[in-house]
């Protein structure tokens, strides 16, 4: 089959946007054949950089990724400027460019809780807490909701930061009801969660997140050690008992930079 | 049982921070107490605005909101303040705090494209395509390692903008190996990607998305008519045939604040 040059097909040709009244006028012709070239080659460096493709860590040399990628020296500059802006690569003169960190990947199950953990998952004694507030309170309004309780039920405040290879990772506060609370409110807390949960003889059967994201604000960069305004994996989480009720809410906010979620849908007539 | 007194551990009481390598000194001093109330705040506050608690999306009064919470006004301003940063509400003299925007809730399971979607989803029919390109190239280097084919093997870049209410909400860059390619090459795209998928003729059997944040660069900023830096979801998307072989990778930017994914997990024991 023979391959056709790639026909590029210009953002304003043919197809005016309808959608002006969220587009500033004049915005397409800024995005137009030389940003989209610069930002498809960002996004499969950034593939490879955060997939850990590249031995050691090491990306290719420009004159490597231009002829790999078909790309001019300019797209490829502007691309791993892109990738050194956002922090995932530096570049060294004499020595090359390379990935700043290799992130972890975690399965979504094991995020959940609800599975074993791999041998070498992050939640396999991987994780350290520095706890912040191990507190009881009464259930503010929107927690009480989303637990299905009576605003003001008395409910313990685990707060905690999440130390992977001594850095933080992430920051998580659970709002726990009784009588799970009274279970983990002594518990020595050596890990992660589950494992708090396991120690506390506390079972799990649900566990249900919400994904979203959000600028670090100057307390998140401060905890976490980044910058203000760096993106976030913001993270709602209800953990479910045996018996269907939810008994723990926790806000999550992690560093997408260190870890990313891996999930995989199978069709069902196929599983 | 006795509610006991909010106990807010210190950040920096007996537990010293063992990171400094990141944590610039003094740091852990700036994210005090005030500022983790300001952010726990935050957190709840976010959690019901971004899942529609308040009717027709207008937040309680600052009154009603330090009550709720016993918060200082100085600390539900603050929190506030944080959400109007973020975009996510408008504060109008004389009329109140309201959300700016409702985000579409989505099943993980739907936008993996593996179930029938739900009658209100936003993969039944509501979302409509702008089309970028649709052009034959060959696999560029990283591409062909994900879809497991030779560097410079043929395949169809497909890239959209996704609409929903004619809003732009996110953008993908498919890339399509042969067979499948042929019959999408020429298939009207009418509305998401597993409509198209369908209406092609094209059976999936899985569906993996390695889920990531990022800011917006310029190029993405200008589709998706937000800021620059605004946090977006990054999805990497690998969909396989029914004999298990990936025939399709897509690079995936979403709006985080249009929309949300719900994952939930169950614990195998118990399914």
């Amino acid at each position: 089959m023979p391959i056709t040059p790639a026909r590029n097909t210009a953002v304003t040709a043919g197809r005016p946007a309808r959608n002006g009244r969220c587009l500033p006028s004049g915005t397409m012709r800024t995005a137009g054949h030389g940003g989209h070239d610069v930002r498809r080659l960002r996004d499969i460096l950034r593939a490879a950089v955060r997939g850990g493709s590249y031995p050691r860590g090491l990306l290719p040399s420009e004159a490597t990724l231009m002829a790999a990628h078909g790309a001019s020296r300019a797209t490829v500059r502007a691309a791993l400027a892109l990738l050194r802006t956002e922090g995932l690569i530096e570049r060294t003169q004499g020595v090359g460019t390379h990935a700043v960190v290799a992130p972890v990947e975690t399965s979504l199950p094991e995020a959940h809780g609800v599975i074993t953990p791999a041998h070498d998952s992050l939640f396999n004694q991987r994780m350290r807490p520095r706890e912040l507030d191990r507190s009881v309170l009464p259930a503010p309004d929107t927690v009480a909701r989303r637990l299905r309780i009576a605003p003001g039920t008395p409910c313990l405040r685990l707060e905690y930061v999440a130390l992977h290879q001594d850095e933080p990772i992430a920051i998580a506060t659970n709002y726990v009801l009784f009588p799970e609370a009274d279970k983990l409110r002594d518990t020595p807390f050596v890990s992660d969660w589950y494992r708090l949960l396991a120690d506390s003889g506390v079972a799990l059967s649900d566990s249900e997140f919400v994904f979203d994201c959000e600028p670090a604000d100057a307390t998140l960069a401060a905890v976490l050690g980044i910058r203000e305004g760096t993106p976030l994996m913001a993270l709602e989480q209800l953990i479910y008992d045996l018996d269907g009720r939810p008994f723990d809410l926790a806000f999550i906010h992690t560093r997408g930079e260190r870890f990313r979620f891996v999930s995989r849908g199978t069709s069902p007539t196929l599983s």
